[in-house]
């Protein structure tokens, strides 16, 4: 059984709860507090030298890191990852997408207002990642206008990937109703099967 | 034919340079200076709303971007990229590596030395970089430590992502002298067939 090393208010952690859940994959899950040095212990660092999480067990000694490699894996040869090599490479466009362009703006402006210890400190910090925020979702609001999921015009995880920090984006300070498309698409990722919501805390 | 759109001194470009050549892929090459504003006009926005280089155009009309999905769409069925599920999964393990825990300190500590019109303003900023950027490194350090290549033993695309930036670190102020393994490892690289030198300019 697949057993997951995560942080459950983590986007990227959740990332790999919802590919799980959506198929229907049995797994085990280790809540770490990557808040409070969790990652950084010897113990953790052995399993994963560069220290962060989600990290799944595939099986016992075997870890594989970074969430969206994690989705690649275990949604190879099934309907969340097209075997088409172009719509293949649009689903990995939008996961780099994902993690070079959106998620150091918004998961780290959320990081800054809700869960820093004085987020009163950090306040310029996170507006700092105002604009590159913004942008990333303009850019997603572009394609879902025209397109009902990001790739290949079906559910896959490039949407999963996006969900993951886009719908909590809102408590790093964007204001989604600027983007009626995203939040069309959000109600679509809600919506299918299997769907299960991040936990609070 | 494909076309790159590309700024030939850019490691994310150079990448896909790196690749079409290992595979004697045909391609043509429209220089970009993106260090000028020539990402950001209407007409390049109309290629890739997202606003970078490179961009591959597949056949006219069809363009794909990030660097690193490039390199998957172009390797796909290649020895570059192993068919085995685990195997790829950890060339994507380092693809997003790269796009997330070394290119934002290298390539960008690396452009505010070398390319950004007026360095001495940006020495702070570039410095900020370091330890991000030495903490990749001492990450890829300690798997070359113990294999040849970064992933699945044997040369992938995995290797030419991290080269990319990996190779100009010494730009960025990195002393890759502390890292005996990865120096080793930048000659296995060069050694390759059809390995190709980043353009001076």
């Amino acid at each position: 059984m697949f057993r997951v090393y995560g942080t459950s208010v983590s986007g990227n952690c959740h990332k790999v709860r919802m590919a799980l859940e959506a198929l229907a994959l049995p797994y085990e899950w280790t809540e770490i507090d990557s808040m409070h040095g969790q990652t950084r212990t010897p113990e953790f660092l052995a399993k994963n030298p560069n220290g962060k999480v989600p990290l799944l067990e595939i099986e016992p000694g075997v870890f594989l890191p970074e969430s969206n490699a994690i989705l690649c894996y275990l949604a190879d040869d099934t309907p969340l990852l097209p075997r088409d090599r172009l719509q293949r490479a649009r689903v990995l466009q939008w996961l780099f997408f994902e993690q070079y362009s959106h998620e150091p703006y918004i998961a780290v402006a959320r990081y800054l207002r809700r869960f820093h210890p004085d987020p009163a400190s950090q306040r310029a910090l996170a507006e700092s990642k105002s604009d590159g925020g913004y942008r990333a979702l303009a850019v997603m609001e572009h394609q879902l206008a025209n397109e009902p999921f990001l790739a290949a015009r079906r559910y896959s995880i490039a949407d999963i990937a996006l969900y993951g920090y886009t719908h909590v984006a809102g408590e790093g300070g964007f204001d989604l109703a600027r983007f009626p498309a995203i939040t069309a698409w959000l109600a679509r990722v809600e919506a299918q099967p299997r769907y299960v919501r991040m936990p609070s805390e």
